[in-house]
């Protein structure tokens, strides 16, 4: 009996081993083959997950022979010097040499520390481009160069000072604490400061200097000029498509009480179904098809992905424009409101002349956004991936629940205003900064935290995050709170 | 070798192909045949679910012969017509067409929508019967059928408008509001509305519109009339048992502050274990058997599963009133108490009138209420659980720190009661809504946040959230603030 | 063909029972053997456990001819004694009989209840010695013996009563509420409080009563005098290093608003790598190889475990003094600071002769004080892991922002600090108990939540935990609430 245990596990293993080591010996590019010479025993956590990665196992000229809805490159013919080698350390980190300002003389190549979505736009142009129009590419600029969320970046990572009975804020907040704060996830600006001379285990070596690194925030501003970063979701250097597919990669950035869609995904029916039983999924699939490869949708499968059915029928293309099939912005401004036209926010100018996409009291300057039939088509968009399990009425209802709820919420966030105008006008509190005070740091509580977590929760079934977490008692509380503080404040400023 | 290689693929091949492929062409009844000619390009996502559930493989003769133990429906004999197919789109979606208001004619056949408990009773009597007798089925009149709750409700919904320097509420919260806050989990109430045509891929078609829907509520209120959703938590269309044993199912309404039972269990030493080990364990197994089938228990093998040990021994009987094995209501409530008799708690008068289980000050209304025997029992048939791992000695103790914690934190709830009774007796308050001002809605989070988290991280070994996280750090600081906020009313008050 | 897919599942299931069977009958000692005979019926699932421990598989001399990189205990020579038995029952549980007060008589053994370090130290000597230097092992004494720290216990912990508009705490704290609460982390004491007489299954039997049993702290107090619980992560009665290396083990002390550890975890990329591939894994390989056994370190990766790379070459030595690799104390006290140099914390003394490591307005304590040579020690065993997946600069760049958080950090809880000394100034508040009051409690929240969480944020890369997610923003806004709080309690006390 035991010899028949013996083959079988003989099989096992060389199966396993025909996986693991593959065929790619041939196809490396000298140049890469020099790279991993070093880096393999320099730094091997990260030779090997990319010798885990697809990147490892197929040239791109096998790439463009699989079948359009299959394929994972849109180039439409791959540079001769690439396309029959595996993609590298040295095919990403040598590409563009001319462009990128980090690069620098190491062994005899070119190479740039940086990888850019310039660089992934080689084989990758069609993902690139659109994410060109992804909100999030421009998520550093729409945050430092628009001068309202300037000031309440500021508000939140200025320290403060108290003395002779007075608070005040510092006028400068460091580059360090920025890029560990907000920056994080919204990308920083990397920058090339001077080369240093370092010893390494092979000797002194000379690097580039880079200002706000590391980063990999989504609207990272890189040495080429681009904008983003792919690796904020294609983590390095697996560069894993079914990563991105797990709801985990979505959650390094929107998880907080500011933005708490994973929170809200977990209690999800959908959420539920994918905890209990994605371990058995395929999120290798593509095109990705409902039913066979899944029984509910993570963020990707609403968002991102191309689906289809079985027979190859497209249900939704694949985007990198993330709001392609959202209507509505939920969350971040004061008031939810159409999606902008423009990734590019800090173009915007409502009637107060601010950089916002709603005046104070609600209204949409409508100019910037999407119209209704704009809307529309995103709306369905989406809902052609709902009608893959759901009738109908069950998807049309569940959308009419969250326009209810943007207008609900919107309402709660404008008597938050009023209570707020207020307090400036009997001079409780002064706008000239309108985020650095205790009531102002409520009023942004009730749109930031407690509205955008109720949308979130009806948008995606998410049950207590409408309601107890963060959701509708929080709203209502707040501003009994508010109200109240306007009560207290006038009675200690007339004590003065 | 690689022939070896072909043919062990082959063998795991022709294996996944007999599993999955199954035997049920022959056992699938015309009418569902018939629902499946359409639907499985309509609804691709259901069906490829359906497909994959016992319900798609197995017929109710089938599974009447297995062992009383192993058997999940509990039905003596099925009805003729059903007994030898599969329970398809048809078996379900057309039972009991006679009680159904949301009955339609729908190719020929006499369709409902909303599948309900008293269609599942068809094969699953004692189970419909056991959820009959769990508060959770009553959710909806519990709620809105609750004068001092339906207030609750009230004030956590409704728009607030700020004019003239005063905070209004608004008298109607709207429907779609409801169902997606409060009743998201206690349930709808699905009503027809009336009759819609619309224009499908198949033609002209006419269909049910109705009220409240979507909503898998647990307390739903169905167009039959019976109250409850089967699919809260055996969900559609897999309708899996071992999805349901999963805590992410229990998760989707038990993870807010208000009833953090999932969060608690996340960092218990149980959830720990779960995580770290669940994936190698048999969540399908009936009876379900510590120590072979899971090492450390899931919600449902504390509350609900059928529990044997590897004799055969029954150590828990299975149940579907969820409060079948606890003594105590620990959550929900101003004050824990002893469980109602009554799912139905809207009949439930203390000595002030109001339909609540305690009075203001504690003290539990007992005629309505189970007593000390029958929490004894309870108690027992809990504990029996527990000492499959552990000793007498520990079991005891626990239970013991459970047991203070209910009288300390109701200690801590009544403290918040009292300066509220002051507010209200000093007019800084007004008790014509209890749950409408800012001290009010402090009070509430006393016991509804704090005494709530508290209690459940005593009884499932959570750790901080008796402390830190919601628990009895945030009961003595909410004091705190609810006596200063006392303070600054009243010379606010004196100051106008 | 069915003829190949039976002997296929044959050779499975043979595979199966041999692996899960494996060949322990001939080992397990006689007295082991005795209590298997019982406890396999009276408390299956913890025999079922330790049948899949490591412990039930191998006996001490074979682990001892296991190469020193891959050997899990750490003694020389084993007892012969217990040198040719698996580790059972028996082995742990009548184990130095002598120095146990909770050794009983136990159908003729000598058993105790409480199996402790003590215990563990048979095989496993440098681990337990190791863990004596970790301040976890001190943690009951840390809290309970230093009189700042069980100041701010008991006013966590105390009932509060309100009676005449005024608050007061209970002078005492119950055993079973701090055994609940604080203790349940920390450790309890645990002493024998006498003798029991109890009906079991086998008869009238006989048991030690303990105090604040059951525990499992991290600095539990034993009967043998010795202090921790190897079972606070090697979860009983499997004792796997598997499951002590996944962070859900982590996670049942650190998750809370305290101490975010975990919760930063889950949303950097190391945990999101965690989350999407971890389950393919390898934790059990000793020594643990970054890149062959896991993408993406976990928290025993970095804190404990041994590490080396494909060659042999360590990477990290084995720690079970959990702060070897830190250099900064994060999280618990007041100011962040270097580790104190002892584990027992109590003996410490600032110059007010506080027991804490800073000064009120956070200068260090450096006597107390690993110094900077001993920290850069710290940090380079900690960088030399990172380094296996990162470049020098940015590992190097990352500890430089987490030392700004430190520096940034400690200066707004100096600011809430100095709000907290103008309070007891002016009379607002009273500083002979500096954590009972309101003001008191906002500036606990500053350093224990708001400078944690930022600072766990910093250190693991976790963005929001470090911005909205109790993070920056939190630490402004309270500053702004605390100084209200001033104004309002000023105007309040004048009223009067």
């Amino acid at each position: 009996m035991s010899r028949y245990v013996s083959v079988l596990l003989f099989i096992v293993a060389f199966l396993i081993a025909s996986i693991s080591g593959s065929a790619f010996a041939t196809t490396v590019s000298e140049a890469t083959e020099s790279c991993l010479d070093c880096h393999e025993s320099v730094t091997p956590g990260i030779v090997a997950d990319w010798k885990a990665s697809v990147h490892a196992k197929i040239t791109p000229a096998e790439a463009l022979k699989k079948p359009e809805l299959s394929r994972k490159i849109s180039v439409q013919k791959v540079p001769d010097k690439l396309k029959d080698v595996v993609v590298g350390c040295a095919e990403c980190h040598t590409a563009n040499p001319e462009k990128h300002k980090d690069t620098f003389e190491h062994n005899g190549f070119q190479v740039h520390i940086v990888v850019t979505p310039g660089d992934c736009a080689t084989c990758h142009p069609k993902e690139t481009k659109e994410y060109g129009r992804n909100i999030m590419s421009h998520a550093y600029k729409n945050l430092t160069g628009n001068p309202v969320y300037k000031n309440l970046m500021d508000s939140v990572n200025a320290i403060q000072y108290y003395h002779g009975g007075k608070l005040s804020y510092a006028s400068k907040v460091g580059e360090q604490t920025e890029a560990d704060s907000c920056l994080f996830c919204h990308g920083t600006k990397v920058e090339v400061k001077g080369m240093k001379t370092r010893e390494t285990e092979m000797g002194e070596m000379k690097f580039p200097v880079l200002s706000g690194w590391p980063n990999q925030g989504v609207g990272r501003v890189n040495p080429d000029g681009t904008e983003g970063s792919c690796t904020s979701c294609h983590t390095r250097h697996r560069f894993s498509m079914a990563m991105a597919r797990k709801p985990y990669t979505c959650a390094e950035c929107h998880k907080g009480p500011d933005v708490p869609a994973y929170k809200v995904y977990m209690v999800s029916k959908h959420g539920s179904i994918y905890y209990s039983q994605g371990k058995n999924w395929n999120f290798e699939a593509t095109p990705w098809v409902p039913g066979k490869d899944f029984s509910a949708p993570t963020c990707a499968a609403c968002h991102v992905s191309l689906l289809a059915n079985e027979d190859g029928e497209v249900i939704a293309k694949r985007t990198h424009q993330m709001n392609d099939r959202d209507a509505w912005r939920l969350f971040g401004l004061v008031y939810a409101h159409p999606h902008p036209k423009s990734a590019d926010t800090s173009i915007i100018r409502n009637k107060a002349g601010l950089p916002l996409p709603t005046e104070l009291t609600g209204q949409p300057v409508q100019s910037f956004l999407i119209d209704k039939d704009e809307q529309l088509k995103r709306t369905k968009r989406m809902q052609n991936i709902c009608l893959s399990c759901h009738s109908t009425q069950w998807v049309k209802n569940q959308f009419a629940r969250m326009e209810n709820t943007i207008k609900t919420t919107n309402q709660m966030t404008l008597a938050a205003t009023k209570i707020l105008l207020d307090a400036w006008e009997k001079g409780l509190a002064h706008k000239d900064n309108i985020f650095d005070e205790a009531i102002e740091k409520m009023w942004v509580e009730q749109w930031l935290f407690y509205a955008n977590s109720t949308r979130f929760a009806s948008a995606m079934a998410g049950a207590d995050y409408g309601v107890f977490a963060n959701g509708r008692w929080y709203m209502s509380k707040n501003l009994q709170m508010m109200k109240d503080w306007l009560d207290f404040k006038l009675a200690a400023s007339k004590k003065k």
